[in-house]
C-alpha cells in the first residue's frame, strides 16, 4: 500500500453488475510554506516531494532567484509544514502577491477553506434518482460539448432540476461549475433537488461549491480524492465519480441512488 | 467561427507525415469582477455567462447570501469587467480571503501574471530535439506512472536535462510541475538545454514557469490555450500539444525541432 493513497468502501455499479468493493484513491492535504520565519502560502497536495515543491514554487515566482541563495530547508515531522530559509531581496518577496489573480482551476476563499470549519452543514434531501435518470442525464452532459469538441480545452458542468438544465463550459473546471450554479440561481431554480454533473476531479473545495448551493447528488465523469470523499461525507453530499462507459463509483451517501439490483 | 475559439498554424506530426495545418484553439481571458464599486478578483477564463460566473462564484464563497441581494449586474462592453452591486454584510465579505491557500491547480504571483510584464525575456538556446527523441521522452513519461495507475487521480512533471530525467506527480499540474522543477535545482541540473513533458493543459502560467526556469522545449499530452501560445510565442519557448497516440503539434518556435520529412 502506497501511503499516499488509501481504500476506501464504495458500490460500484455497471451494466451488469452491482457491488459493494474497496477503490484506492489519492491523498492530499494542506502544505504550509514558511519563508525566514513567516509562513506566506498554503497549497493543496500530495506531501510527497515538499521540499522540491518549496523551491521550484519559490524559484518559479522568482522570489528566490538562485539555488545558492538557499541557506537550509526542512520539512516538519508530519509533513505539513516545509520551513525555508534563504536571501531573499525585498523586491523578489513582492512578487509573490501582487495582484489577486484566479488561474484557471483556481479557487478560494470559502471553498478552498472547509478544514477552517467556515461552513457547518448536512444536506438531509431526501431525493432519489434512479440509475437510468444518471445514466439518461450522463448522455446529455455528453452531447452538445461544442468548445470541448473544437478545442479539446475545457471542462464542463451541467446541472439538472426542475426539469430544466444549466449547463456552462469554461478552461477552469471551478469556473464552469460556479457559471452553471450562477445560471441557476438567475433563473431561481431550485438547486435543493438538482443533480450535478461534471468533468474533473472532484476535489474538496468542489464539494463545497456544491454544498454552499445545497446540491444533494454530485457526479463526475473523473477521480475524487479523499478529502472530496472526506467533504462529501460530512457535509451530506451523495458523490459519484468515474462516471463513464457504463461504470459509476458511488463513494458517499448512497441512500439518494435507487439501485436496480441487489448489491452483492 | 464560433467566437471563444480561434485558429492558428501549426506544424502536425504523426506517424506517417508531417504537414503545415491549422488548429483550432479556446480563447481565455482574464475577467475582472467588481463588487459595490472595488475590485475584488480577476479569473483566467473565457468571456462567457461572464454575470453568472460572477453571482455563481459570490455566492459558493458566501459572500452573496441570497440572489435577491443582487441590485444589479452589468457587463462591460469588451467583455472583460463584470461590475456587481449587491447588499453584502461584513462578515460574508471576509469570506473572501481569509486565508491564503492554492487549492490543486492554483497558481498566483509572477507566473499568473505575465500580462502586467513582470518577466521580459526571451529564449534563444539553439538546442535541437529529433522527433525520435521527444517520441521516446514520451514513451518514458508514459510508463512508471504509480500514483496514477493507482487512483487515475494526479498530473505528471518529467523533466529530461543532462541525461537526468526530474520526475513528479501531484494532484495539481502546477505543483507536479514545482516539484520536477525544484528537483532539477536541488541536483544543480542545467535546465537551458532540456525537454519538459507534463500532463494537463498548457494555460499561461504553466509556459511562464517555464520561462522562468529558462526551458526551452515543453511538451503536454493535453491541449493548449490562446494565451498559452501567445505567451510561448513572446518568450520563445518551443510549445508542443497533443502529444499522444505518436501526435505532435508544434505550436510556436518549430525551429528546435528537426522534422523527418519535407513538410507539406
Amino acid at each position: 500500500m502506497q501511503k499516499h493513497t488509501m481504500r476506501v468502501p464504495i458500490i460500484k455499479i455497471n451494466d451488469n453488475s452491482t457491488a459493494y468493493t474497496n477503490d484506492t484513491i489519492i491523498k492530499e492535504d494542506r502544505l504550509n510554506l514558511y519563508l525566514n520565519g513567516s509562513k506566506i502560502i498554503s497549497t493543496m497536495c500530495i506531501l510527497k516531494d515538499q521540499d522540491s515543491y518549496a523551491v521550484g514554487f519559490l524559484m518559479s515566482e522568482g522570489v528566490i532567484e538562485n539555488i545558492d541563495d538557499i541557506r537550509d530547508i526542512e520539512i516538519s515531522r508530519n509533513g505539513l509544514n516545509v520551513y525555508i530559509n534563504a536571501i531573499i531581496n525585498d523586491d523578489n518577496m513582492s512578487n509573490l502577491f501582487h495582484e489577486k489573480t484566479l488561474t484557471s482551476g483556481c479557487c478560494v476563499g470559502v471553498s478552498a477553506n472547509f478544514e477552517g470549519k467556515i461552513i457547518e452543514k448536512f444536506l438531509s434531501q431526501k431525493i432519489e434518482f434512479s440509475i437510468e435518470q444518471i445514466k439518461q442525464s450522463l448522455y446529455e452532459f455528453q452531447k452538445n460539448t461544442d468548445l470541448f469538441s473544437l478545442t479539446g480545452c475545457v471542462h464542463k458542468a451541467m446541472l439538472f432540476c426542475d426539469d430544466k438544465i444549466f449547463t456552462s463550459e469554461d478552461i477552469g473546471r471551478h469556473n464552469a461549475l460556479d457559471k452553471a450554479l450562477g445560471k441557476a440561481k438567475m433563473a431561481r431554480a431550485n438547486t435543493k433537488e438538482a443533480l450535478l454533473i461534471v468533468s474533473g476531479r472532484l476535489s474538496m473545495e468542489m464539494v463545497i461549491k456544491c454544498a454552499m448551493h445545497d446540491i444533494p447528488v454530485v457526479v463526475s465523469n473523473a477521480a475524487t480524492t479523499a478529502l472530496g470523499i472526506k467533504s462529501a461525507q460530512n457535509l451530506g453530499i451523495t458523490l459519484i465519480g468515474f462516471a463513464r462507459n457504463g461504470n459509476l463509483n458511488i463513494y458517499t451517501h448512497s441512500n439518494r441512488i435507487k439501485l436496480n439490483q441487489k448489491c452483492n
